[in-house]
């Protein structure tokens, strides 16, 4: 992901108001060290206490060296420095000697083929236990009453200008949504609609009454229907503002500069919630079907939303840039002419006359994996950047990009799985090579190649999707074998199985 | 559409912050008079001409008084009365003795059932000659050089507050497309890719020049490609936008007081463009199928950018409006109570501790047909709606409405379609009441009743439509056969055969 943050700033912003190039990024962290070699996060210990609604809740990561590999890999000092290797870039799986990953989950990763120095994707794999804050009806809970949630948790998170800021995510972001989750213990595991209103303080009773509103001609006269599915995306929403608020607070004392993708699933009570802010992507492949599980998050699918914030907010555009697409950079000979251009409000083009503030640079420019944001980013949600500035200028990217992730819901009790069925969550480097197709096909050629039973069969699926997109060395560079060149991306791959052997338990 | 904008502000914004009601909207225009008497637009008259660019191409409407009906309806005076007439609710349909409505449309509406004193929808359907502004060389246009580009219109306009801005759009939206079609003529009818830039006097080359464009590495190295196809979308985007400064110009020598949506289909060059501003509907039914081919804007399907918009510019909620979301009207005693919230970024729902400022009322509040933006209006995009306010406030609504319409493109050369294939064009009278496969059921029926060949079957198609969805006067009301109540709304309906015997004629 690093050479969407780099890109050719310097050749972009060096006319048109703009100030002169400079050549590296403001972004990078400091030169890496050893892996960490934190033990796994226990399953089901007793969740960090936090204030609700604060900005804050989760443990933070120990201050430390930003290069280490998901902890599930159980990685060695020996096989961690060949998992850095970027001239051999070889497969990395959990041991097969080792404790199953939940679900007898699939995972395979390779490194970059030489774009950043370290891996920056990263991995969380987690079984995580929510004990509820106190019962809804505001008495203090009693430690035998009422009965906590488990939840189970995959994670892909894609960093770009530095590993730092998605190895934080991979660390807590797990963290956030167990805390999001507290209020809502008791409430998810009554079948009664969610209380609208809960009270301040224990012993205050809860309010759904409603006898002073108004009369029934009122837009405002009932109140909304909320489901218990709402109220968990609203918690995995909230979860992911507070993880980027929290980057925002300690990313100078553990250098969790730069920024990460992040792509998450949560299964919670029947249900799988796919949470995706970047440009990463989750498909389920059913029965040899594809269901699109996520939508990616880029400056082209996003150029109105941006449009829109640069024309409202043009502050944030200072002189270099104008909120305006043009189809190629305007040469100031042109001034006065009728160029194409599209604004915040159309999705087709029109013609206008070229004037002195449309030779500024185009907030929103470049096609495909070369779109950019400010001529900077090529992805415009995920977590960090909170330092992000337009090369050579104080002008901060931030404000732009959004730590929002959409959330989708598939009910798995609605359909009844095999044990081909699976959910395939993937970094870019899958994806910038690999269709949905290709995936699919994988996908029944590798699994029919093993028993239904044999819980080994994801993680090879897994290995055979990361080798795939990743290619060999030939003609001096990583091809495919139809001679095109594979990813040199980081590349991270889960295979989830929706009706495996282990799966829900 | 009135209710839309009455509805019942009354109760709602009374505390909270916000003053105290009034009884009627300060919007609507003044008492009626006999229809208009204007001939029909002369299909392939030459169009005003105006600059390129500015903002008030087409020509205005003569100041009169706000009652007409479609004048290819050919109503006489005592037609008009009947069409006027609540009690009866008589469908009404172009004469079957007069010059059919290209393509063998079939048109039926009828009055609402008291809801406003006239019926304010409006309707309109065109043959629009464009004759190109100049050569797109830049050399004077000669007479006998290039041909014109023809393009057939349907438009749907349902009105609030008044007729005026629904009458103005229908006499004045298909000019303002001309207008921005006339730079267009020649492109659109030479096969290469558009120019990218245009010289700005005649005689001055044409520039698609890259030659300085910087290195390969850059985001910004190559030119966007531009389809015809967003050309005519830019086009109609932009009519929108300048039909709309037209109203905001010309609103109180004109009567267009009030708004309208804007449901319009263009033909042209083998495909329909599809665009909607506002809760009509259009359906493609084809061999049975349906095909979507617009979607409704409402605060609920629009609550995510109108909640961005008051958070962003916070002074356009003055002291009476919050931007967050909540599932009923919190009551002060609630103040530091927890409460379900939805701000502009979330889908899901959480808790927050509910603060003064919440006590606000919400800028998005109520559900379905009472969904509201500000208390006060049901749709948030259409034309027109300059002089809306909060009731007994200076706040403007129109900030928050769009006057943008969404686009679809569906390619009628793609498809073999028969006389049975149409596309129906609908106001909310219409769909209040009848499902997509309800209109679909109700397409089949009537068409197999007459011969593929018969021009009057589209007529009967939509003279069904309203019929079933005003339904018969019992019990006090208008009832459907099911006993539901019929809608008492204005219902217009268009039927376009896309393979019938007069279309693309």
């Amino acid at each position: 992901m690093l050479s969407r943050v780099r890109s050719a700033v310097a050749h972009l912003v060096s006319s048109g108001g703009a100030p002169p190039p400079r050549p590296t990024s403001p972004d990078l962290p400091s030169a890496p060290s050893a892996q960490s070699a934190a033990p796994p996060e226990a399953p089901r210990s007793p969740p960090a206490r936090a204030g609700s609604g604060s900005a804050a809740p989760a443990k933070t990561v120990e201050a430390r060296a930003s290069f280490s590999r998901p902890t599930f890999l159980q990685l060695s000092p020996g096989g961690l420095r060949r998992a850095d290797d970027h001239a051999g870039r070889a497969v990395q799986s959990p041991p097969d000697t080792g404790r199953r990953l939940p679900w007898s989950t699939g995972y395979a990763e390779v490194i970059n083929a030489g774009k950043s120095r370290h891996n920056e994707d990263q991995a969380c794999c987690e079984v995580v236990y929510v004990e509820g804050r106190r019962s809804v009806s505001g008495a203090p809970r009693e430690p035998s009453r009422g009965q906590g949630l488990c939840f189970y948790y995959w994670g892909l998170f894609d960093g770009h200008a530095g590993g730092g800021a998605a190895e934080m995510a991979s660390k807590l972001l797990h963290r956030h949504i167990q805390e999001q989750l507290k209020d809502l213990v008791e409430i998810l595991q009554d079948a009664s609609p969610p209380p609208l209103c809960l009270p301040s303080t224990p012993g205050a009773p809860g309010s759904s009454d409603s006898s002073h509103l108004v009369g029934p001609q009122s837009c405002w006269s009932s109140q909304k229907e909320v489901t218990h599915e709402s109220l968990v995306v609203g918690a995995i929403e909230n979860a992911f503002q507070f993880m980027d608020e929290q980057m925002a607070q300690e990313r100078r004392g553990h250098q969790a500069e730069g920024g990460c993708c992040a792509l998450v699933v949560v299964y919670l009570l029947g249900k799988v919630y796919v949470a995706n802010a970047g440009d990463s992507r989750a498909i389920i492949v059913r029965n040899g079907e594809i269901i699109p599980m996520s939508q990616e998050f880029t400056p082209e699918t996003e150029r109105q939303r941006l449009q829109l914030l640069g024309f409202l907010k043009p502050e944030l555009l200072g002189s270099e840039f104008t909120h305006l697409e043009f189809p190629r950079r305007i040469q100031p000979k042109e001034l006065g002419q009728r160029m194409l251009y599209r604004d915040q409000n159309m999705t087709g083009w029109a013609y206008k006359k070229i004037e002195l503030e449309d030779l500024r640079f185009p907030l929103v420019c470049g096609e495909g994996k070369k779109a950019r944001v400010m001529a900077t980013i090529g992805v415009t949600r995920g977590l960090g950047d909170h330092n992000l500035k337009v090369c050579s200028s104080t002008l901060p990217i931030k404000p732009f990009l959004s730590c929002f992730p959409e959330v989708r819901v598939y009910d798995l009790t609605q359909y009844e799985h095999c044990p081909d069925d699976v959910l395939v969550l993937g970094t870019d480097g899958l994806w910038d090579v690999t269709s949905d197709c290709e995936v699919a096909a994988t996908v029944d050629r590798v699994l029919s190649a093993y028993e239904p039973n044999d819980p080994s069969r994801y993680t090879a699926l897994a290995q055979a999707l990361v080798l795939g997109a990743r290619g060999t060395p030939r003609d001096r560079g990583w091809r495919l074998p139809n001679n095109k060149l594979g990813s040199g991306d980081d590349i991270s791959v889960f295979v989830i199985p929706l009706g495996g052997p282990g799966s829900y338990s």
